[in-house]
């Protein structure tokens, strides 16, 4: 394919005019150990890691980069078509191997023997004291300020790229419409306030006499429930439903979660909002299939749901997979993540859970169970074909008394009331992903990728966290405040969910998010909702999401097909469903990875962000290779 | 119907400190004065004068204030139920009158003598040295500066008030929906633009060989029309229709008129949204009828579109009727507004018109025709029905040579190729059409509200001839200018229907819009989308703007149900409707006119917008009395 005739106005002239030659390969040197520090870490992890990035990197290295270097995620298309998705058939053998959690990690051994003398199935097995040094030295780098960084983050405007008429020939329908994928919303939240009204409402009408709630022995129907709570379902409005953010949550992230209880009341949320109540989470899959279905008739949207697993006991995978496949919640539209809440202070102090590790062997211990030993884990295995990653939650403005080093206590001594660190629940769900995806791929199962929340508030170290440890965030909004970390977000195109409703609703006023910044820039970002239910207000809620910055900050419609782009490369589709929606070579780099029929971004964006990329890479490489 | 109960907090305290006893009366009674002028301009021309601001005008003349005083629209609720809306049945008899233009302003005369003689029908036809006068006095006070703004528009904010609970027994189910209506909407742009872009490939589908153009006495197709503009619909994108506004629109009105041309092609316009072309207007008017269904089916959401009526030549109104009914346009959903723009130089050039006055008998004597003889001007009398304003459009901006004065020529007088200035358009637009509402009065036939836009830009004069001649305007944002002018405003309670999204596509930032800040501070302003086709991504053009509103300004439910409240005010549709709407008190003051049951804005709001003003006016009224 010929490289895209365009115009372009070159502008030239010095420009690390003030930095001296030393501070300048200083700088480059940093930067480059930092990728190279990212690439490892993501290798291992099965995470995807940009393929112009690595072609530099091994430039750095004299080594010639080839395309059987590419690390990507197992995601396997599942399921197969005809296949029924939650068939129990062909489940893979039981490998006899036997498990244990060590160091708050779950290590394999082949057989008790190994066991016994403590000699791991040969995966590979991070350990803190050499994450902890990876981490200080990114940590360093950016302590010592921004001495380097290019032009790019600090001058650079994306121009205005218009979309040229595709070639007539060959352009496919999409009735005017990108593929777009909601990377980061709540399952919990998904339908939007009116939709959950109706809902209440239509299940009162019908089924106001089942008992749908257990509490201290007693049962309850539909129409006790709401008798006690004294109300008349019939008299509900969005207003009375109390489930919207508003100027009272800003802020206010405790007040925030409390909108999770419609009309306040916690047995509401119970009985609709949950997987493992009395109705076995009927209801709750209900809603989300109604959501499930408007993504199917839309056609190009898709969403990554998450649902819980907290890590109280070990029983909560066999419950949640159980409830997926009893009520059929798979979509062809979604895709499912697991979201980890950081409340092991909360379980610890309730004495559910003695120490950290315990919490860690509840998450992981089972997966590695229906990894080893899929036939004794049907349920487990089954869901997890259509679980792609996991997250890790909560309110990163909530401060941890304990300093995260090399010298933290394991996982098994930590014992405290206290909750670990932001940076110690990502290196122990990194490590436990990492091993775990080593296994799977060793078996030919499908790997999961780690997408926690981060930057949304708190410390800048949880971005270096992510920075190691993750395939991709949701949020990244303290990148603002750190202009190197956010050069390596860069440069290692790392994807950035970002939500500005739901920020301006919690953390930050929409004109001061900084997602047009980023975007101009060249960051990977892409838009999602977050909470529907809380944020949002027409039927089309990341519709809403693109509208709202398409007025705001006048994006193009190249930029909207940009970050619909951006969606679908970050999301945890399949490597065969990204080629059918952004074209068959999409790992590619620059236009030519692009199919313009598909994504609908203009190939002079492409050169651009491709071109500028290559240019600030080079100049990191140049300076160290000078230097040699 | 008792006071609502609820809870009070009274900050007590001095509220004109630093102002002196003769400076508050002189503001007073200037105030005053400019308020009794415009209910005088309102009440001769059947506009609406808010009952609470009445009542107190009439203490201040030591009148008591009676229902009967009460002036309003007439506009009656067609059809009557089960009526054919196009029935050519029961039209009134031909009264024989004679009319004749003088100085610019239909006069009416009841038969040849009477002409002769000049003796005309007893009408109030209004001069332009009053209506001079009387606007100098208002600009005079607002040169004079603000020498007294009461607190309410400098520091009052109002004070979140949630909707309570309604009565159980009596709640209206809405879907949890409030009528709305859509204040100011174009009908050219009243489509967004994937639906024109589907519409445009389907006729391209099912008819390409029909003739749909005839330029230059040559007859075109569809196919050929696309030929020569080299052009396959089957590749037209949202991004090649080109319709939407963007970065390049802003502060460049022309480069946005150009919009209204779909690939930048005139010819499209002509075919797809011209109500006078080879086709006869049928696309257009199909379009329109596909936006009319929508409102239909979503129920409570109306729409107020305006069709042009340019004044070039006396058939225009007889080509839009016939359009109207051969086409069968009408929907319960919609009332019509028809636009003048104000283009008198363009037709000047073009030597389509020999002087002003022409101008406006092509736009104003058909209309004194069909209310005089409808028996010879079925389709316009038919037609009217469903009219219930007229707006005037254009950039003001535009700046006229011309400055208007009781000495301006008139306009028999007005022959150069100058554009009159703002003012002189709006007073003549205002006297024909007054004429012509008591003609209609008379008659029993329906009257007209005029509602030009106004304030969008240009001078603050604008806003001063609007608050003479205004039943209501459109945009309004230049009252953030002058302070004594927004508080006339609201003491008069004159409805704004804001469109946010069109000015930050053309004039104004939308974090700069004064929307926010004239609802808080109780101005009667409504939320419109102007142009969906320019300015909207989603299918719910005016949820979009309800939506975003709501997300960046932070409003409550409360401030989203009384927006939705002030457009039905602010509309017109008929008095019948209104009260179905809003409740059947709706003209009554305060809580009592509220029917929280259909208006869903909780009492407290209703009473804290009423005593405010009450609090006002009486201020005001308190001042003049002493002085007596």
């Amino acid at each position: 394919m010929a490289s895209p005739e365009f115009q372009r106005v070159t502008i030239s002239g010095d420009y690390c005019a003030g930095v001296t030659v030393e501070d300048y390969e200083q700088a480059a040197q940093s930067l480059l150990k930092a990728l190279l520090i990212r690439e490892k870490y993501s290798r291992l992890a099965y995470h995807r890691f940009t393929r112009t990035t690595a072609r530099f990197l091994s430039e750095a290295r004299n080594e010639k980069w080839k395309v059987e270097d590419e690390v990507l995620p197992d995601i396997l298309p599942y399921p197969h078509e005809g296949e029924d998705p939650y068939s129990m058939e062909g489940i893979p053998d039981n490998l006899n191997f036997h498990l244990q959690m060590k160091d708050g990690i779950v290590h394999v051994y082949d057989d008790a023997d190994a066991l016994r003398e403590q000699r791991p199935h040969s995966l590979p097995y991070p350990d803190l004291e050499t994450f902890a040094v990876d981490l200080s030295h990114v940590l360093a780098m950016i302590a010592d300020g921004p001495t380097y960084v290019h032009r790019t983050l600090s001058t650079n405007e994306t121009p205005t790229h218009r979309t040229p008429n595709p070639n007539p020939k060959t352009h496919l329908h999409h009735d005017c419409q990108q593929t777009d994928v909601d990377t980061h919303i709540h399952a919990a939240a998904c339908m939007n306030q009116k939709h959950l009204l109706k809902f209440i409402k239509s299940t009162y009408q019908t089924e106001e006499d089942r008992v749908v709630l257990e509490k201290n022995g007693q049962k309850m129907t539909l129409k006790e429930v709401f008798h006690k709570l004294s109300m008349d379902p019939y008299d509900l409005t969005v207003d009375s439903l109390d489930v919207h953010a508003g100027r009272q949550t800003f802020h206010r992230f405790d007040k925030f979660n409390s909108k999770y209880n419609p009309v306040g009341a916690s047995e509401l949320r119970e009985i609709y909002l949950k997987t493992d109540n009395y109705i076995r989470g009927e209801y709750f899959a209900r809603l989300i299939k109604e959501v499930a279905k408007e993504l199917e008739d839309s056609k190009y949207q898709h969403a990554e749901p998450r649902l819980s697993i907290y890590g109280r006991s070990t029983s909560e995978w066999e419950g949640l997979a159980t409830w997926f496949i009893e009520h059929k919640v798979h979509s062809p539209n979604m895709r499912w993540i697991i979201q980890v809440p950081r409340l092991y202070d909360v379980f610890r102090s309730k004495k559910l859970v003695p120490n950290f590790a315990k919490m860690l062997e509840n998450i992981f211990l089972p997966l590695f169970e229906a990894t080893v030993n899929p036939q004794k884990h049907k349920a487990v295995h089954v869901f997890l074909k259509y679980v792609t990653g996991f997250d890790s939650v909560d309110d990163e403005s909530k401060h941890s008394d304990h300093l995260f080093s090399y010298k933290s206590p394991t996982p098994e001594e930590w014992t405290t009331d206290n909750n670990p660190p932001y940076t110690y629940y990502l290196f122990y769900m990194y490590a436990n992903i990492m091993v775990l995806n080593n296994l799977r791929r060793e078996r030919g199962l499908n790997t999961f990728q780690f997408r926690p929340h981060c930057g949304e508030a708190g410390s800048i170290t949880h971005l270096v966290s992510a920075f190691l440890t993750a395939d991709n965030i949701s949020h990244g909004l303290n990148l603002k405040k750190s202009p190197v970390l956010q050069y390596l977000y860069y440069l290692a195109q790392i994807p950035i969910a970002m939500s500005p409703l739901s920020n301006n609703s919690l953390f930050l006023q929409y004109s001061k998010n900084p997602l047009r910044e980023f975007l101009h820039k060249g960051l990977c970002v892409s838009l999602s909702t977050d909470d529907p239910m809380q944020f949002h207000y027409t039927k089309e809620a990341l519709m809403e999401e693109y509208a709202i910055a398409a007025q705001l900050w006048k994006l193009s419609t190249c930029d909207l097909c940009e970050i619909a782009r951006n969606s679908v490369l970050q999301s945890g589709l399949s490597h065969q469903e990204k080629k059918h929606f952004l074209g068959s070579n999409y790992l590619q780099d620059g236009p030519e990875g692009n199919d313009i029929r598909r994504t609908n971004v203009a190939q002079i964006r492409m050169a651009y962000r491709y071109e500028t990329l290559c240019n600030e890479l080079s100049f990191l490489v140049d300076a160290v290779k000078t230097d040699v």
